[in-house]
C-alpha cells in the first residue's frame, strides 16, 4: 500500500537490479528504513532478528532467500544448505516451513542449471498468491463495510477497531484484516479506526497506526483498554481483527487482548470479524482454549516499552519497580461464538464447523 | 502500609517537629522521595502537580494542608484564602471540595485564637477516618478471600487480579481495592496478585506493583490485554477494583478498561468485586452508562509513555508515528449486572438499589 504517494509491497525485486528489497520493519514508526538482502546470510537475518515478521512475509521472503542462493550456487547441497539455514531462523513459524518445503519440492528435481529461473518465478508466485488472496479477503470485507455504511447517517464514518497489525506489513500487501480497510478506501468509503495499541509489543501503535497515517486513512491511537467503553457509546461499527491460527470450528487465536475486544463487541451487539487466508485454518483443532497452547515470552516486553526520546533516538523505558516481574502470554483465544463471521479468500464463513466446511466442501472428507 | 520493614501512611505529621510529610508520588516506583510540605503553596503545588493523587489522599492533604495555614494565620481572611488556594488546584475533586468544606464549616465559627488547634485536630480526624473505613472495607473483603481460600487444593494461593491503584497510595492508609489483600496477608492467608499495568498512565505498574513489591506481596506485572486469557485459564480467582464513582444502582465508574475486565470475569464465572467507600456512592445517578460523563484527557498520555532508562534517569518515550493522534478516555462505566459485590466498609453489598439500600437504609427516604 501507500507511504505517501509511492505505493510499495513489504518485499519486492528491484527491477533494474535484480535486487531483493524489504522494509527493515524494526525501526518503525520512527523510521523509514529500506534494506537490500543479496546474500543467504543477509535473509536469514532479517527473518530471524525480526527485520521482517508477520507469517505470510516471512514465507515470501524465505521463498525470494532460496531464489538468490540459487541464482549464486544450484547445486542440491547449495538446495539443503539454504533450507537449513533459513529453517532454523524461526523454527516454529508454519509458513516459513511450508514455503521452504515448497521451494524445495519444485527445485529438487530439476537439473541445477533450470533451478534459478525457476526459483525466482516461483518466489515471485508465492508473493504474488499473498497478495491476491488478501486482496480477495479484502473485497469480501469491503461488502461487509459497505452494507454498515448503508446504515449511517450521512456524513458519518463506518468507525472499525482493530486490534494489532495484520496489516500489509504482516504480508506481502494488502495485509488481512486491513485489507477491506484498505478497498473501502479506495471504494471511495467514509472510514476511521481506531487502532488498539497492542501491548506488549505495541504493534497496533507502531505499525498499523503507521499504516494507517502512510496511506492517509482517518484513524486515532487507543490504549487496549478503551474500546469496550467506545462500543459502550457507539463509537464502534465493527471490529476487524487478523488470526494466526483459526480452529475447524472457528475459534480463533490472535494477539493477546482480542478476546477481550470480542467479548465488549458481543455485550454491545457491535459485529466481530476475522480476517484470515484459508491457510491458517487448522483442521486439526476444535476446541482453541483448551488444545491451542499459548507462547509465554519474555516479561522483559510487559516491564519495559520501547519509543522513540525527545531527542530522536530510541530507547526502552522500564515501566515497573525493580523487583516486580512480568508475565506475558502472547496470544488468547476468542471462542467461535463470539465471531461474527470470518473473512477468507473466498467469502464469508460463520464461524463455526459447518460454516467453514461450505465455503471449505474439500475438508469435508478430511474432517 | 509497609515499604520494606518500615510502616507508612500516604500523609503524616512528623512528630518531632510538626511537619507534614507526603511521598512525592511522580517518582514511583524508580524513587522512593518523601518531601515536608511547609506552607499553603506547598500544599496547592503538590495536589495540583499530583505529588499526591488518589480521592481520599487528596481530601486529607487539603485539610492538612488548611491546618498548617491557621497555624500560620488564623484570621478569617486566610482561612478564605487559603479554601480557595487549595480549590482551584483540583477544582473537580470532590474529595477535595468536601474536605476544603467541611474544614472551613468547623472553624468559621471559631474564635481564631481557636482555630489552629481545632484544625489540626481535625485534619487527623480525617486522615483516621479514611484510614479506619478502610481498613473495614479491608476486613469484610478478606471474609471473601478466605471462603475462596477454603475451596482451594491446599499449597495453592488465591490469586486475585486489580486493576488500576486502589491503594493505600490513592487513600491515606490499606486502599480501598488493596485493603483486602494485605488483610489477607495479615490474615496469614496464601495469596497471589495479578496487577493489571492499566494503560494509559501505567498506574498498576508504576504504583499498585510498587505497594506489593514494597509490601512484600507475591505480584506479577501483566499487560491490560493478558487477564481474559488468564481467566479462561483458571488462573485468576476474583477480581477486585476500587471505583471513582458508584451510581445508587450499582454500576461502577473507574478506571479505563474495568469494563473489559468485568464482561471476562462473567464469561469465566470468576468473582468481581468492587471496593469503596460509601462517600463514593452518588445517590443521584442511576444509570452509569448514560448519565455519568467520561473525562477525555490529553492525547500524549496514549502516545507517550513514561518510565526509566538504562542509565537510571526518567524520561517519556513516544511509541506512535508522528502524525497519529490518541483517542483518551479516561473511564469507563461497568454495569451492575457484571459486578458480584460491592465491599464497603458496612459489608457486602449486593450491586443493585435494593443491595445498596440493605447497607445504607437511612438513604431511603432520600431516595
Amino acid at each position: 500500500m501507500k507511504v505517501g504517494d509511492t505505493a510499495f509491497r513489504s518485499i519486492w525485486v528491484e527491477s533494474a537490479t535484480g535486487e531483493v528489497r524489504i522494509i527493515d520493519q524494526r525501526w518503525l514508526p520512527h523510521e523509514f528504513r529500506v534494506v537490500s538482502l543479496k546474500t543467504l546470510d543477509e535473509f536469514a537475518t532479517a527473518i530471524r532478528d525480526m527485520w521482517v515478521r508477520g507469517a505470510p512475509l516471512i514465507g515470501a521472503t524465505a521463498a525470494y532467500g532460496m531464489a538468490i542462493e540459487m541464482a549464486r550456487d544450484p547445486s542440491d547441497a547449495s538446495l539443503d544448505h539454504a533450507w537449513e539455514v533459513l529453517h532454523e531462523t524461526r523454527p516454529t513459524a508454519i509458513n516459513l516451513r511450508w514455503a521452504l518445503d515448497d521451494m524445495r519440492g519444485l527445485l529438487s528435481p530439476l537439473a541445477p542449471a533450470a533451478r534459478a529461473d525457476a526459483a525466482i518465478r516461483r518466489a515471485h508466485a508465492v508473493a504474488d498468491e499473498d497478495v491476491e488472496t488478501n486482496r480477495r479477503i479484502g473485497l469480501h470485507g469491503l461488502e461487509i463495510i459497505r452494507e454498515i455504511a448503508r446504515s449511517k447517517p450521512k456524513g458519518e464514518p463506518v468507525n472499525i477497531l482493530t486490534h494489532c497489525n495484520a496489516g500489509w506489513l504482516a504480508t506481502v500487501d494488502w495485509g488481512t484484516a486491513t485489507s477491506p480497510m484498505y478497498q473501502a478506501v479506495e471504494a471511495g468509503l467514509d472510514i476511521h479506526v481506531w487502532v488498539d495499541e497492542t501491548r506488549p509489543r505495541n504493534q497496533g501503535a507502531q505499525l498499523t497506526a503507521w499504516e494507517m497515517n502512510s496511506h492517509g486513512i482517518s484513524h486515532r491511537l487507543i490504549v487496549d483498554n478503551a474500546g469496550g467503553h467506545m462500543m459502550q457509546h457507539g463509537q464502534v461499527d465493527m471490529v476487524i481483527v487478523g488470526t494466526d491460527r483459526t480452529t475447524a470450528s472457528g475459534d480463533v487465536c490472535n494477539k493477546i487482548g482480542t478476546y477481550l475486544k470480542a467479548l465488549a463487541a458481543r455485550d454491545n451487539d457491535v459485529p466481530f470479524y476475522v480476517a484470515l487466508p484459508s491457510s491458517t485454518i487448522d483442521w486439526t483443532v476444535n476446541d482453541g482454549v483448551r488444545e491451542i497452547p499459548i507462547e509465554e515470552r519474555d516479561d522483559g516486553e510487559v516491564t519495559k516499552v520501547f519509543g522513540k526520546l525527545d531527542d530522536g533516538s530510541v530507547a526502552s523505558v522500564q515501566i515497573s519497580p525493580d523487583g516486580t516481574r512480568g508475565a506475558n502470554p502472547a496470544f488468547d483465544v476468542t471462542p467461535a461464538r463470539l465471531v461474527t463471521g470470518l473473512i477468507t479468500e473466498r467469502g464469508v464463513a460463520e464461524a463455526s464447523r459447518e460454516g467453514l466446511l461450505k465455503l471449505f466442501p474439500e475438508r469435508r472428507t478430511a474432517a
